[in-house]
């Protein structure tokens, strides 16, 4: 076994951490009160390779492995954790682009993507359905060389700013899981329309729905067999989860180094507040348990590269994951006593955005419901 | 023993839940929204007794236990969580006041806020100190028949409404705890500006810091005898702590109900999700430690009510009431899944003002100390 | 509402808590080192009125109510924890024979069972159903004046030192919860056999299974109404639960009792142990947890005794009470450093018979299931 | 990074885990139930190579790694926990002889130790200072051309089986840390006397007190120069902490897999109890913790293996370790349900025996203490 990091990753790591505390963090705040989204950092984040991970290079991409993507994303969380909602999606998009859709159409999408010139989105989730995609029902029905599809997909990331969507409708309706295919669709076409959700966190990169009244795409927008949809996005989801983990994990470290600093100077009772063990203990438990969740979200990402099964671990960054992170900043916003609560410091909005992920792409409840079936077989969980 | 509400009880907590439920709750997403304070509700709240807790009849209060100050505020909660830093406020100057004040300044202070045409704050902590009253630095120097206040005053609640004050200065500085006296002063006078906080809940209760520049109160403001401030203080504080476990307990139990019957609607894999344990056993395990707090804090104020002490007691409801509450909210969010996430549902909200009365009136820290004082004894804890 | 004890309950009160230290304390674990049932401690605790609480007068015991019960388990849980068995045993027989059983019955029985002459038992769960009673296959055929028993019984407390036993058993095979039946089943007869289990802990109060080979009792011992066995089981089982709730809380209050007393004279880096917020916080949260237990198992059984419904809070207190008094007690082990880990103290034993408790009379899950129908209906959850 | 172990380490695992599996585990209970030291288990031990793991192959050891040593212990765990306590000794004496002993002394001890011939204890912690080994009492006093030592040391492991131990003691008794030496002392030599404890657990391996009354040892038993016994012992209990991680981390995962098989073949309410999430979803927590735990304690031996600080990673590998593992094996043994208390299945021993983890080398407070100096500071925290 190896954990240390090659020389280019120590190199890749502190130059993002440097980017992500001198370009993103001071905007961080700007971007949750204005709800505005963080346009001007989309090129930046391009540059720096972040939305290149999954994009193969000859379509503009980088040679990087799934653990570079998670060191990345770890690193850009502690500038500004929603950014890191764009490097997920950019991630799922390279992957499935790359493994399944024709040449022309990663040559088409993902080059402006990689650059960070344009955003998308991936549309699954619809209201009636959160974690349950076979029963999805938006439907792409063939007409000459198009396919009309119709439906409303729900919780898109992204979804304003998003110039396309990788999306999933039921294309044999009658059956189920599979029944359903990917395709390509631009964000701009007739027939769309789109409504913004008021969420607690996450707020620059604003989450809405997406309404398709036969919404026309060329039949060469489907990625992949027909039909093949659910197990592409099966595939994907998996070590994206560990990405979350580590999306989590950077939020986390950043305010624990953050809490550091504040319980040393905060005097109390004539001493700095840290020499409380009441203080104290919670960083250090906080630290520890951060040290846990990043060894498996490694490990997760690696056995991915490595070409090997994956997915109870992926469930298992993603059930513990999020709430451990959230916990830890819950707890450095205590200890930062009244300020904790004010917007003077970014942990109440660290918060708020963290907490998010403990929802988005199956909640714990999933998770756990993945990890048993690994354990007990599916028959008997 | 009787663990039975009396008749009248019962039926003021009727009315108290019904009113909170049809008159808060319907604009309690309003006030958060635009941060405005909610001016209208106030005699409103008036006209139920909310405000005449602690303040007696000849001064235009009710003949209210400490046990119906925490009934009220409970079934309050239920409708808007921040409507009891009103009820918090009216009961500590309610009690500080008939308690200590001339009756003239009763009189003058205590007849408009029981019946809702005023706020009054309380201006204890400084920014150096949170919870150590003992070293506040706001000064009041005699001069003549006035005192001359000088100082900050921040973590101030409704500061931005308030008409007055309960205010602690050192009277002699040199003395600490023993050198605090109490004041009443008027928050439209010369010499005091207010800057108010932006704060992730509670926010149309704005908190804000009060500066005093050479404020001028005559000397009939002080309450109770010179440098008694700080025993004024720990005798009033201690029982509010049950009343914010009740507050936090009302936010939670109102959650909870609203999360069962979401549960029983919401469809997933063919059935309702509330089918599966992973759903029902936490609905289960929050049921029965809102039962557990609710006990501990009704006892503490029945020990009030019957002039026993109840510090220790009043700590445990701090100590564990607020996080546990806001525990049980986190759930019910996560219970809602991607929807939990969004300003659709009261429970976002209600997250996050709840989390604000972890830190307020003492951290967990704080009452972990005086807990641990209690049964080892000051010289060993 | 009125938290107050009687006079004559503070008095039962400190005369139980006394009998528990001076008397129970010092062979606890005498019975736990030898595996020896206490049979010298029967009649002291027969003359406490321990084995008296649900016994009606006319029978020999005392005019008790439930919350009496509590109380009293609760101070006997002190000195020796696996005493309450006893206890608990004599509550639900002296129940059950009194609502249900003819008056010869009652004073063949009852009489010396409150007098702690003989101590009796409850076979109600069987080797392949632990809580699912409604399963049970032990038989009772009716044959002429006498019904003939043939089955098995498993975890039965008590069994080796029982004298008689009310025992569950079909009397209608194809009916489920609606054939069984209870008896009045001496444990000397013929056609009985006995084994006995090796456990963790209780280890004087041994648990056995019971092996019935037609074992022939007459008509006369059916306790009530034939078929109606099930029903009479789940009215009595309730309010044990806040008894078990109560003896676990006895236990740990005890030992944190001593733990104060620990922390405070062991000396670390020159000074006491108990300077440490790492070692009086997790004390001081115990004492708040414990204290809410303490009101949430007082109020079932106030209710109990007020004739209200508590099922939903009888299964609160067994879900959350003995895991949370085994949590507090554990902490405590481990504040004793290495000696926590020897018999040298309490501590350890104590450890070890609180966690029986966790599963017996219904795992925590069981009673989840229970409080979610309550709050989501029987089709919901 | 690489998270793959060699052919090699697959290899040895496996046939580490058949061994423990076949020869270890069916005598597991033996030990325990009979208080016997497992003699005849230790040579068999030594083939396997578990005490070789820190001893120079020219003394009789392997080339081994730490990791190697991580590996070895985890498997060894799953048969018996308790015989870890004689690898982490052999680790122990292996290290601190090898580096820093001579090599006549080297020679005597570590052949025999690594072949299983002989047991060996550590002697550092004393009644009145557990882990504040600075101020320990026990004196050696130059005499001629040996040292005569008297002094009690406690919480021995394997004192009735060792045949010698590695002995600190204070040779500048004016100096604190700085004035301890270690010693290479015989367990059978006059002047020796020992007490055996009656712990909850690890029962075989019986720990005890060693009385020394002026116990001769030539001077060449010293260990190092001296006064420098102190940092010998800092620098080789840091590792050991992982290797503690790892042998609970073993015990645990046996358990779940284990519990796993239970649940899947026992029956309720006409299904597996594994069918109910209730049951499946505290597996699945217990498995995604476990694996943050391994890679955590892997890491940190793999930076031991690097020459890299690690000093506050081995303590977050006790800190969290042992407890996550305790809660881990009692949640089984709660879904073992009646069966989980009795000594018929292994699930109970493994509780008691790992709970004594969480004590020993340091409590979760003095482990947290390490972590929050290294995050804040020594003057700090």
């Amino acid at each position: 076994m190896d954990f240390a990091l090659t020389e280019e990753q120590v190199l890749m790591q502190d130059s993002l951490k440097s980017f992500a505390l001198n370009e993103l963090l001071p905007k961080y705040a700007h971007w949750d009160r204005t709800g505005q989204f963080p346009a001007e950092l989309w090129p930046k984040l391009g540059e720096m390779g972040a939305f290149a991970l999954r994009v193969p290079e000859e379509h503009g991409g980088g040679a990087y492995s799934y653990l570079d993507a998670g060191l990345t994303i770890e690193q850009i969380a502690k500038g500004d954790f929603n950014l890191c909602y764009g490097i997920l999606n950019a991630c799922f998009c390279g992957d499935i682009l790359s493994r399944f859709a024709s040449p022309a159409l990663c040559e088409t999408w993902l080059r402006p993507l990689a650059a960070g010139d344009i955003a998308m989105c991936v549309c699954l989730t619809e209201p009636h359905c959160g974690s349950d995609a076979a029963s999805i029902r938006t439907c792409a029905v063939r007409d000459g060389d198009d396919y009309v599809i119709t439906g409303e997909k729900s919780s898109v990331t992204l979804l304003m700013a998003g110039s396309a969507a990788v999306l999933f409708a039921k294309t044999d309706p009658d059956k189920g899981a599979r029944g359903v295919s990917a395709f390509l669709v631009p964000l701009d076409g007739p027939g769309l329309s789109k409504t913004r959700y008021a969420d607690m966190g996450a707020r620059g990169i604003v989450r809405g729905s997406l309404f398709l009244d036969n919404v026309r795409v060329p039949a060469t927008s489907m990625i992949g067999p027909e039909n093949a949809g659910f197990s592409q996005v099966m595939a994907t989801f998996d070590y994206t989860r560990a990405l979350i983990g580590l999306m989590c994990l950077g939020a986390a470290e950043q305010t624990l180094e953050e809490t550091v600093g504040y319980v040393k100077q905060r005097q109390a009772f004539g001493q700095p507040v840290s020499k409380n063990q009441g203080v104290s203990f919670p960083l250090a438990e906080a630290k520890a348990r951060l040290e846990m969740l990043r060894w498996l979200c490694y490990r997760t990402l690696w056995l991915r590269d490595a070409g090997l099964p994956h997915t109870a671990e992926a469930a298992m960054c993603k059930a513990e994951g999020p709430a451990l992170c959230a916990d830890v900043i819950r707890d450095c916003m205590v200890l930062h006593g009244h300020y904790g609560y004010t917007q003077d410091y970014p942990v109440e909005q660290r918060y708020r955005d963290v907490l998010g992920q403990i929802i988005a792409d199956g909640t714990p409840q999933i998770m756990k419901m993945i990890i048993a079936r690994h354990m007990l077989g599916r028959e008997f969980a």
